[in-house]
């Protein structure tokens, strides 16, 4: 019986989600190198070696390094990497095929003068999203820095990549379709005049497109789970969310309909949805259904959050249903920070399912 | 030498702040029980220990664990109790002063049945914040609520609890001293009405006011550090942050004047604070000073973050400064969520102290 905060995962649909989009990609004649910082699991990742994945992507060395251990030998590590763990770089080096990201000649020569093992490299693009990587347009900087990689002892070009993130703006498929059309037509110009391979991904584009130009490489990873923001983009249905926080009610509050769990920032992060117009918000209830959830309740959200408490306002008829000590699914904004922060997951199956973060002290 | 996301404690700093409001709460004849939310650390607890505390405020069971495992033995949980926990409640009781906060008589009545161990409670007060508590003014509920509690066989009425975390949406400590005059009337009443000893805090409140009418016990906890956020609020000023991020430089984009560092909401949280009629910032940059750091440097902020990447936006005469590889010290929104995520510290002085978060798995 669950008696704290939770974080459920109903394995059919995390199982369906990994088994939909492999399929999809591989039925596409691409490599999908799934990004595996939503889940953090190695339980997980098994799911998509039984899908036949082999490469796979990480958000930083820890990660690699936890993957690696238990025998992926193939993995990109999609952020400008950090000088300053290069001694992580050539230990990881040394176990498995690392690929990194760069954006700047001189950061990336620094590198190989410290090396001893070989490394591959991508060139980060910025496809209009603003976070990272060198403009997609910018082809006369791609051709300087391209021939200072090739002179390299031990670090050698494999292509480029590049994350539109700016598609978590979009509210429908359409829109979604509408923003990366442009891009797709950037990475058809790089491919012509540099004809190396591109890896490509953001859940999104890769949950609504059907086909991706000149693209060789996916790597989406929200889609393992997504989350009630994926819902909003238009990426998903609510019944393809795979993870739900179960969270105990510990007060009634009549006055406002208000129920108090224990379930906060702590828990879930403090990433929330504004509607348009609204306030923002930091779950959604769902329904209960045996060891899992249904749909969402209308009008049933969670209005507020602090660090160990959130704060559910309630339809009156919801209000009357849900007695203290009952226990209620949530479903993420943001399930990749939910996972990070519980550190595990409890299968619908009822086996406890690892996460990088393995919390240590546990009651 | 720091070579990824770290969380640097100032040691003079904190005990400075840790010193300055055990004397204010001691001189005025009050009980201090500081929340250990905040730093959720043995090593920190030690330095309130130096300055003669005994008793402490928690926001889980987990935590008053983790406490009670050091010698801890007079412990308020600051969450209305969860029923289903009740195990751990009978287990902590056996070892340590234990006192909780209930809201109904229902719920009270439940927990008596199941326990062999004695408890104190306090009845929980709105003053006015919205989460939790019975309205502050509701003398006819708590007028019912005290006999139904009288009765219990190992649960004994200790006094009341509130927390005014509306204060947090001040900007100045005249506001605080505003916001925060009727409340303490309000409890002067209830003292009147009842004779109980009373538990207030909040860090605003506690920084800011001089005196605490009728209040007994003081329980605030953000103060051990401070952080941008109560420098807005007017309860500190910013060389009084206790601890700051220092992260490192991944990649410079010369056409937005803006840095790549490696700390993402996975480091900080995804709180963030907005300034009137501008958009919402994550972090605030400081100057280097040697293993610490020094003034906040004006118009460099952390404009925006995902799970890992946090983007720095920069004058131009910062960003010439900063070259990829420097390490930048960054002032967090809310010290709280940010140690809660870090998972350990690392003094002023090198050394790592510990947080109940203290991760298993380290690169």
């Amino acid at each position: 019986m669950i008696a704290r905060p939770t974080l459920v995962l109903d394995t059919d649909k995390v199982r369906s989600n990994i088994r939909k989009i492999c399929t999809k990609v591989s039925s596409l004649g691409l490599e999908f190198r799934p990004h595996f910082k939503t889940h953090q699991s190695r339980a997980i990742g098994d799911m998509f070696r039984d899908q036949g994945i082999n490469g796979i992507t990480v958000s930083s060395l820890k990660m690699a390094n936890y993957f690696a251990e238990v025998g992926w030998n193939n993995i990109t590590v999609a952020i400008p990497f950090n000088i300053l763990e290069y001694d992580l770089i050539n230990e990881l080096a040394s176990k498995v095929e690392l690929r990194l990201l760069t954006v700047d000649a001189n950061t990336i020569q620094q590198l190989d003068s410290k090396l001893n093992h070989t490394v591959k490299v991508y060139i980060e693009l910025d496809p209009g999203y603003g976070r990272s990587g060198i403009p997609i347009n910018d082809h006369d900087y791609i051709a300087q820095l391209i021939p200072v990689i090739d002179t390299l002892e031990y670090i050698s070009l494999h292509g480029f990549y590049t994350h539109p993130g700016h598609t978590y703006k979009c509210r429908s498929a359409s829109e979604i379709r509408n923003l990366t059309a442009p891009i797709l037509e950037n990475l058809l110009k790089l491919k012509q005049a540099f004809d190396l391979p591109v890896c490509y991904g953001d859940t999104p584009s890769c949950s609504v497109l059907q086909t991706f130009g000149s693209v060789n490489e996916i790597s989406a990873g929200n889609l393992v789970f997504y989350d009630w923001t994926q819902v909003q983009i238009g990426s998903c249905e609510p019944n393809q969310i795979g993870v739900a926080m179960f969270c105990p009610v510990l007060a009634k509050y009549a006055e406002r309909n208000e129920l108090l769990i224990h379930g906060g920032a702590v828990h879930f992060s403090k990433d929330s949805f504004t509607p348009s117009g609204a306030k923002p918000y930091f779950g959604i209830i769902a329904e209960k259904n045996g060891d899992t959830w249904g749909e969402p309740v209308e009008d049933v959200i969670m209005s507020s959050i602090s660090q160990e408490h959130g704060i559910i306002s309630c339809t009156e008829d919801f209000f009357e249903k849900i007695n203290v000590g009952d226990v209620i699914p949530i479903l993420p904004i943001h399930s990749c920070l939910n996972a990070d922060l519980m550190g595990e997951y409890q299968s619908s199956e009822g086996e406890i399912l690892d996460h990088m973060n393995g919390k240590a002290f546990r009651v």
